[in-house]
């Protein structure tokens, strides 16, 4: 129930509070999540047939580890960043209302931080390492997503899903040194789906293999980051319609039955995908600007009876 | 009305849906409608001074038909491929949830594919040919619309218009054989609107001789499609705001009172304007990007007492 | 109390507008506001260390002048041309409903115009130049903000703030002869905030001295123009999380809880941000494109307890 909507004061808001009583489950008490990072400045494979790049990485792949945490909680977090390396690395939250001169600050090699903070707005946020110069560290593959959970759980306008998938997308510079480049967006040559060049397309790279499945008719949620660091995303399901956009993931911003979502550069947005229940089919999940479509970012969706059964439950909603 | 804000359990859902009873009228019954087009690979004129272009069409003209509907409806549909066409094609409708492996896969020369989707959603959708290069058969002319008018009608929310008009807005490559150009894109020389440079805006191009008209004082609702290939839309109507956004096209997705939206790239949205009932006025239409507007985006409505009856009424939406 | 979402025939609805009639504050007598500007073709500086720039301006400024009314008072405005220019110029306030080719024409050097409208639509609007090439007419610093207050006042869904702050931002061609790179986006070096780069950003420019201010905890509502000529804003406040996104500025489109909101070419939105009650902090607010933010578009918000108390109150909103 969105209550901003019927917030006046008087016998009809006191009517709308207790309805929203019955209905909502018990809040689940706030707790306190650690997560750990280490900055990694190491080689990765970013595309199905093994050319390698070097990234700087958290935690050594690209994206980053999955933070999931619910609305409410408190998120204590460290950064290590070891003398092996030759950078200073930071972490922007998304989620976090901090310090951008505090808590965001550059940590040197040899150095760690810890900052803490509590996840007060449900959603899907993007992190990233925001230390100088931020478009290299982002474009060379510091970024990832945070989930924060909304508190009261699932509901009419935002029901649980049957399966979760992450997918981020950020732009591939293969010169990895030009930063002037990336600042001013040349030689820009593709665009990565968590972290690979047609990471889930056997369709357009036969050297892909792995897809996102879901049996038919499976309510399949998406948590999608925009991590190009100048391009906005036309996001569109291919044969599909967003059942939901959830702006910014938070269940009060709600649009239904639309085709294609611009997704802002640096931000995240939730996507629901319902594919009919009585036959097996495909989407192909694009990034629908040409530039983009046609250079990796594109995600095949299989829809199927024998759906792995693994696949976008619990923890294994970000494919490697 | 909006029954998802009223959605919980108990009394206050029962009201809300009584009263959604008597305010709706009846529902038209779901039919089945026929649509058949023909890929052509045909000269067009892409100018108001009869410059040619070696366009692939549906029909023969950029953008194709449109296509209506109602919410609910099936739409059976062919395409047909002559033996005379070097290229295959294919049908990519917006509004359908279907296959994308199946429906809408290519279409070789000499041949024709029938197939069928329920339109389940309500709104304006961009359709265009999805084979290989997508970003040139798109660039080259092959999209139009498909409305899916909501099945409860029009409603306060909704208000019936006094005139419709379908503008489509596409990105014009003069070197239409370059995919590689069109997919950086590299050498976009401006813009073409429902498939002509300047199509009706003859303050700005001395042969354009086409407007869209109303009478002053009437709801002008546009159904907009972006099918640039990578730009997004900054649309914007001079010497107006838009009463109404409708995201998607979908009831349920209004804005109010905004000047300018933002249409992402292969997606569509509708639009009304209200201009002054007590004298005549004029508003041009604009994507406010200038490397757009001044280069072919820029659309003139005519707001006066004598507006041709016959413009942005039945079929007369799509002014060519 | 966003009326349209109970706005069936019936007793529900009577129910609603009684309970409407008893929260909304007393309306403002609607009133009509002088507002007086001179097109100058003037030299400007556009960074914290002097550079100059051949600037055509309102009232020698960039931005013009802020022009602040309530919703439903006329704006009664007149634009003097002094024979001493060059160049044709004009008016067009996105907040007017008129006729673009009487109130919104160019008046030329020696010759003024007067026009009238009723400011109909709340929120925030752009104003700009539209005199041709009107890409350059931008690039070279004609534009501003109007806000149009809405007639209800504050409530709920629209809290009063305890600061407000204007930042229009705006691409920045050093050649500003060269209109046709204009119109292409060619060699745009960077973004001004308020006329300046890096204008209030003493992290990243040694010589800026200004920053925006409030107090730990206090509401601090920021009315944003995107001026950009060609490129959309992704509009983030680093280690912040914008409490309100107001579309348009318009207290009916509202979100909660965003990251970042894409701010099309030439509109403007209004962003609600509230920093931590307990304790002093730091926001940068940025166009997270990075071309734009590593050129100039980066804000620094400080939330302190000894804010100048005068920043961000009354006719203090646009910092100069």
């Amino acid at each position: 129930m969105n209550i901003q909507y019927l917030s006046n004061p008087g016998k009809y808001r006191v009517l709308a509070v207790m309805l929203t009583a019955l209905c909502i489950a018990e809040p689940i008490a706030a707790k306190t999540v650690k997560v750990s990072m280490t900055a990694k400045e190491n080689t990765v494979v970013i595309d199905n047939k093994g050319t390698e790049y070097p990234a700087w990485t958290y935690d050594g792949k690209i994206p980053g580890p999955v933070v999931r945490v619910t609305e409410g909680d408190t998120v204590d977090f460290t950064l290590t960043n070891p003398d092996t390396n030759k950078e200073s690395h930071s972490m922007d939250f998304h989620a976090a209302v901090v310090d951008v001169l505090k808590e965001f600050s550059e940590v040197k090699p040899g150095e760690s931080k810890q900052f803490s903070f509590v996840a007060k707005h449900p959603g899907v946020f993007m992190y990233h390492c925001g230390a100088a110069t931020m478009a290299q560290h982002i474009a060379r593959g510091m970024y990832g997503i945070i989930i924060v959970d909304p508190k009261e759980g699932y509901s009419k306008n935002y029901p649980k899903p049957d399966r979760e998938y992450v997918l981020i997308q950020s732009q591939y510079f293969p010169n990895a040194k030009d930063k002037d480049a990336m600042i001013e967006n040349r030689g820009w040559a593709g665009s990565l789906i968590n972290g690979k060049i047609f990471h889930y397309d056997p369709v357009h790279d036969e050297d892909a293999s792995l897809t996102l499945q879901s049996k038919p008719g499976e309510r399949v949620r998406i948590f999608f980051v925009n991590a190009n660091i100048n391009n906005p995303v036309a996001f569109h399901p291919i044969a599909g319609i967003w059942d939901r956009v959830y702006i910014n993931g938070n269940p009060k911003n709600v649009l239904e039955g639309v085709q294609t979502y611009n997704v802002s550069v640096a931000t995240a947005d939730t996507f629901d995908l319902v594919s009919p229940a009585d036959h097996p089919t495909n989407n192909a999940i694009v990034d629908h600007t040409m530039s983009a479509a046609m250079r990796g970012a594109i995600t095949v969706l299989m829809n199927m009876p024998d759906a792995d059964p693994e696949l976008g439950k619990g923890n294994n909603i970000l494919i490697r």
